[in-house]
């Protein structure tokens, strides 16, 4: 349901004015300040407007605690692996001032540019001289690595002794891409240029080399690894340069031909079988397949493609009705890293890797942006607090790759991802870790936005959010212990004179849920219109009580179970956590002993659950994303019901 | 539950007198007569000895059909295959006969070998001039193919540029195995010593490269993928050379330590990680993984290693029971082709390679053999009843290499193992063709056996048994409709003056047998001990009313569900035997409904089973294995119970 089309569900709510036409562009594609700006924001206007980074400032909770793991302990540990495994040696290499074999993945360079995209979100966050240099010294050494056509990647060359031989699996445009990502990241965090000039290099050689303006006319291969689309997309934005955008549009429109068999490779995993405004769901490797999502909407946005918008609503709508777990984890084949088949969603073979829910939130929020639709909104609530966030330590230096939502006491781990070998501090292919980093570092911008008649909060954080209305700016302070608690108090800071329209995303699971004391809709948006005066506050009362949620009677891997929920979070049930006599494979629950409970103090405010077991046993249950910060052992999210 | 200590059921059974000490090499090896001797012959005494394959002769019924159908169509058709993708003209370009690319995979070779071995055991139950003149044609062009050394293989060394650089994925011992394999098989079968020349070469030379009378001394390694092992020992029995024997036992050994992670193998998947005396399941690749054993259960038998075998025994034991599907499928995981964890056996990603059906009773076979254990005999028919049956059509020209036990309605097909594509003539990797006609032409060897003091019955199918005895030779007119009914008269056609036993086996699920009238145990085997006389007859009653089945408690993947067996059949409910409006994925049934019922007639006396559905529509099921002989389509064998 979107924002424009919502039924009024509070008193005060007046008329929203937000959408002129209906359709996307009938706004201002500005509405933030002048701060610095986060990752996707549209040239093009869209229903919503994102804010600037540094217009919302979280003031604790959670979140912050995540945040400030990420630059403590995350950022400098993930600095020293990707020196210990190589990859910046790599770049020693290339630029001349080392010798020796390249190591690691083909992708190897993604991992530093990831990392300098969360070093990049994580300087715009908090400012800090240190961060800034180690930036800036990588940087000159990228730049140094790059050959005088522009073209850079450490590794293809010397593996492949040529450039662009296998489309299919050397990942050089998805490198191209990460780097272009960071150099943005860096350009709207720093103001800095470094990187950015680095970029334009690597993109100018793509505009000659591949799509509409390609010299060689010949270079019509897309890449195995999307990534590169939604990039493009951003240095155009960045830019002015069309024909970035072009290219990435052009990129969105080559996929799905099967042209990446020719080289031998899976038109299926490759994300290649069925052109993108054709397809009717997700399809093979789950991360390519919602990078490839990500971008096409970020090219659906900037040249007003209302088709391809569609049918990428199309295609959510069936990857989250039939191929989603609980969690939001995404992808439950290990064979292929792929979607299975609708409703085929084991819990204890998931794969679910943290970077596909990382690029479904990045896909949602495009989605968002594009729609002002509450369901996306909602997915990004139930990536970020499940799926997204199991995927890092509390600690922030340990990770997992692979996200199951069961653990079996007998599990033989033969695999480095395995989560039965307990979350690990780098990986062989350590895509994760990184862009774990840059999506906390670059939280904020994803939590609210502005249209020209108000400001909308689609998460609740405790925080400053300031926004850019047609009216003028107004600054709101969020307090909150959500998740914990379901109240949130939204008082105004400050406020144009004339009214505007406060937006608060009332969650699907939310059914009677009050802002200021009538009832809200659940899943919709509850809107007041308003004057606002400094000092006003809104009070919303989320109703945050345990609650079951059974599978659809397709889903045959859990039949007969039940997971519990508890506002935005899925629970777990870990073996720490049970009396020692209880053999979690073989419980069998009773549903109506659900309780809140008592449980371990992992995160400030956590509130557990309690389940009694058919032989009267009681079963604890903790936040999904809280597992595993005791070792790894058995662990449940569903359980099976007397 | 072994023949020696079982209790005795029936009223005439005396004291069985197969076994001396009750230990492993109590009686004589011989026990069959001078014809066509099978596969696995012991040289060493087991407990039961295998009949000479000439001594089992099918009459009529659903094997001999199916044995029909191997030599009329899918033995031809393999030949034609095997030419059209690659494999012999790899042969070809290995004798310097043709030029060009090798082709196909690195294990190539074996297939034309699995067809030779194929080819040799149905020329001994049936000979034919043109089917010996094909197997001597192609095994001179394998002889031209070999190395003055003995190495034989046509892709390693082109694709490698050496010998043994990567064991962990070049098969050459695989490939090695197999080629003894048929040449053992023609030996026996023809009489020929040509391809047992060429076996013997590439025997010797492996004798000299590897194991303890390596020359080299520095050749440790194992292979890849099992199978050298069982190839060895069979060798060995058919030349009496101890030194084979001696490298299968040293293979057996060497296992288990690691050694191919040195070559970037997966110790797990190639089973390496545990040596096979201190392994207690199974793991990893599912075909490697059971091959393995059944060459570490020949090397017990030879060598009266009663540790190893009891070692043996607890490992099938727990794959049975933790591991193995319903319909005796093995692998759960596409990703490896491996063993899951135990319990871990979805049905709709089932991977239950026909295969591994396959090595399963091998292996089965062996511990039958050496132990007289019923339930290895129970293992072997749930084995090629369902699992292994099912991965050949009726027709007998088209394959499944992946067997599931559930096709959704929306699955997506994009790899060519996939039954949503239906069964496919060939595959890119087409190990499992070859290995399903080898064992369909040499069935006859795993139906009965003999002691010293009688013969015993583990298959019910129509033919004449003939064994040896010590007190003389007899012989049995078996005449049943089984698996259809239940009734099965074993007539004396002659037998020895004195007493001997006859042994029937009872199936684990036939509860309430009788044997001329009298009670039997299920899961036992029933014995008369007394003088027969020409004339004489048993008349065995199983009861064979279908049954339902549900899934240990751990079996989260059918939780809540039934599938339904009728005497050894697993029987799935497929998309054209349902009413139009009924959707497969979303059914419940009546357990209480379950009958008997009419069924297409897909193959002689087939009897169909249904159940209703909670909304009175009535499903009807076939036997498993004759699923998808009118295209592929949504299956199912586990039903969700109302």
């Amino acid at each position: 349901m979107s924002i424009a089309s919502s039924s009024t569900s509070h008193p005060s709510n007046g008329t929203d004015d937000i959408r002129g036409t209906g359709d996307i562009g009938a706004t201002s594609a500005t509405g933030a300040t002048d701060g610095v700006q986060g990752p996707a924001r549209p040239r093009a206007a869209t229903v919503l407007r994102p804010l600037a980074l540094s217009d919302v400032q979280l003031k604790d909770g959670l979140w912050l605690d995540r945040q400030r793991a990420n630059r403590d302990v995350s950022l400098p540990d993930g600095l020293r692996q990707l020196h210990d495994a190589g990859n910046l040696r790599n770049f020693e290499i290339a630029a001349g001032r080392a010798e020796g074999d390249v190591l690691g993945p083909v992708f190897a360079d993604s991992d530093v540019y990831k990392w300098l995209e969360a070093a990049a979100w994580e300087y715009g966050r908090e400012p800090d001289d240190a961060l800034l240099a180690e930036q800036l010294r990588i940087t000159e050494l990228v730049a140094a690595a790059q050959q005088p056509d522009g073209y850079l990647n450490t590794v293809v060359p010397v593996r492949e002794g040529r450039r662009y031989g296998h489309p299919e699996r050397d990942h050089e445009h998805y490198c191209a891409g990460h780097l272009i990502q960071a150099a943005v990241a860096q350009k709207r965090a720093t103001g800095r240029d470094d990187l950015l000039d680095v970029a334009i290099g690597v993109a100018d050689h793509l505009v000659r080399e591949f799509g509409p303006r390609s010299a060689t006319g010949a270079a019509g291969d897309v890449d195995g690894h999307p990534v590169i689309e939604t990039a493009l997309a951003e240095l155009y934005r960045e830019t002015g340069r069309r024909e970035y955008l072009d290219l990435a549009a052009w990129f969105v429109d080559a996929r799905g031909h099967r042209t990446l068999e020719r080289f031998g490779g899976n038109s299926t995993y490759l994300s290649d079988r069925v052109p993108v405004r054709d397809a009717t769901t997700v399809e093979g490797h789950a991360v390519r397949a919602v990078y490839l999502a990500a971008g096409a909407a970020d090219v659906a946005i900037e040249t007003s493609d209302s088709a391809l918008l569609a049918a990428l609503a199309r295609q959510y709508e069936h990857m989250s009705q039939t191929k989603q777990y609980v969690t939001g984890g995404l992808g439950s084949r290990w064979d292929g890293e792929a979607f299975g088949d609708p409703y085929e969603l084991p819990s204890d073979r998931a794969y679910a890797e943290t970077c596909a829910a990382i690029g479904a939130v990045q896909w949602a929020w495009r989605m968002l942006l594009a729609t002002g639709e509450a369901s996306y909104a909602d997915q990004i609530e139930r990536l970020l607090f499940n799926g997204f966030l199991a995927g890092v330590s509390l600690h922030g230096g340990e990770y997992f790759y692979v996200n199951p939502l069961q653990v079996r006491h007998d599990a033989h781990a033969d695999d480095e991802r395995t989560p039965k070998n307990g979350r690990l501090r780098w990986f062989g292919c350590a895509c994760c870790p990184p862009n774990i980093m840059r999506t906390l570092s670059s939280l904020g911008g994803y939590l609210a936005t502005s249209t020209p008649g108000g400001v909308q909060l689609h998460q609740y954080v405790p925080g400053i959010i300031r926004a850019t209305t047609d009216a003028g700016d107004v600054e709101l302070d969020v307090t909150t212990r959500y998740p914990w608690e379901g109240h949130v108090r939204i008082a105004v800071k400050s406020a144009p004179a004339g009214p505007i329209t406060i937006a608060l995303r009332m969650p699907q699971w939310a059914e009677g849920a009050t802002l200021d004391g009538a009832h809200a809709t659940a899943g919709d948006y509850a809107r007041v219109t308003r004057a606002f005066m400094s000092g006003d506050e809104l009070e919303l009362v989320l109703p945050i009580a345990p609650r079951l949620t059974r599978p659809h009677k397709r889903v045959d891997a859990v039949r007969g179970s039940l997971a519990v929920e508890r506002g935005p979070l899925v629970y777990a049930f870990e073996r720490a956590d049970q009396p020692e006599d209880v053999v979690l494979d073989d419980v069998a629950v009773d549903a109506g002993s659900l309780r809140e409970s008592d449980a371990p103090g992992l995160v400030p405010g956590l509130v557990g659950v309690s389940l009694r077991t058919h032989e009267g046993a009681t079963l604890t249950g903790i936040p999904y994303f809280a597992w595993a910060n005791r070792g790894a052992d058995d662990m449940r999210v569903w359980l099976p019901e007397v």
